[in-house]
């Protein structure tokens, strides 16, 4: 298949959706969790989601304009707070569930029978059975201009990880905390190591 | 591990860098490719890439801050095309070599044997073996204050993927294709598919 700019639009709705959604191939997926204004928890999955710095240490979001109701969007907005996690293969159906269009006085957490974890001094809800647990406050957010989506940058508040995940250079091992990978809008995929390499430098390989 | 922000930043900087990169687990790894206004291919690994719209086609790249050289960046700058291309299991550690410094009058295309291929008409090389390969003009370039770190998003202008890796609703099948996934900086998996799932719905699980 070639296909140039003008060729992708003209294809099928749907069809351009999961194509272009799944280019790039597996990518991360998390539960992000947050709390509304009235106290109800949301949890909803997210594939765009990325490592935007360790100094300070920062992650992003990436969010879909801002026309239809975004529960995660407006919680965080709101309360300046939310939480990421991983997703073990033990409840990815669930995680995935929790992208169903459910009212806001709905809890995910309730409807997916997930038990959350708040701590003293941090708003927004955690998943109690997962693995990695990291805490972030609200601190950039960003418009792209070109089709309106909205980039959130969070910083790391709290961070919990599995001790025995984690390697002698501060390395968290997924294949120890058991996280998946996701590619296009449905599908799961769990991992097989392939190796860790060195450093690059020019007079190696 | 429980740790808050300044204990996170109160970590040697090797232990930290490892340990933030890998905190959103499995993530995508692609190789960029770019040409300097001298005529040198370019070619990059990068984890900091995500979909960013299907209509129309749009992906980001993260880039580090601009305080050292960039030979993407600058070629993306000059010349408003780059390349996004899958990584195979057979040739990931040529590939993650592409991170090593070279001087700028090196391609990475010849140091690692990898074959480049172009198009009339579009001035970034892509690899000749990758199985899917994308084609990207500059559309937007945004600054993230926090940390200073450079997002580029580019529209997706040629596409060319193995028509037996498309299924029937456009998802492009990462078994089919080989891609492979990344964790932290130098870390490496293929995938086991789990299942596909169906678009959520409240009532439904």
């Amino acid at each position: 298949m070639n296909l140039n700019t003008s060729e992708i639009l003209g294809l099928e709705d749907r069809y351009r959706r999961n194509l272009i959604n799944s280019l790039l191939g597996p990518k991360s997926v998390v539960l992000v969790g947050s709390v509304s204004v009235n106290g109800i928890y949301n949890l909803a999955p997210f594939s765009q989601v990325f490592h935007v710095g360790a100094n300070p240490p920062l992650a992003g979001l990436l969010f879909r304009p801002d026309s239809v109701p975004r529960h995660t969007l407006t919680n965080i907005r709101n309360t300046g707070f939310f939480t990421i996690q991983s997703i073990a293969e033990a409840w990815f159906a669930e995680a995935h569930q929790c992208s169903a269009r459910y009212p806001k006085e709905v809890s995910e957490f309730e409807a997916m029978q997930l038990e959350p974890e708040t701590f003293d001094g941090f708003a927004a809800p955690f998943v109690k059975n997962a693995k990695v647990k990291i805490g972030l406050s609200l601190k950039e957010e960003i418009n792209i201009a070109i089709n309106k989506t909205i980039l959130v940058v969070g910083m790391i508040e709290k961070l919990i990880v599995p001790d025995d995940a984690v390697e002698e250079d501060g390395f968290l091992n997924p294949m120890e905390t058991g996280a998946i990978a996701a590619a296009g809008l449905d599908s799961y995929y769990s991992l097989n190591h392939l190796a860790r390499l060195k450093y690059a430098k020019p007079h190696l390989l």
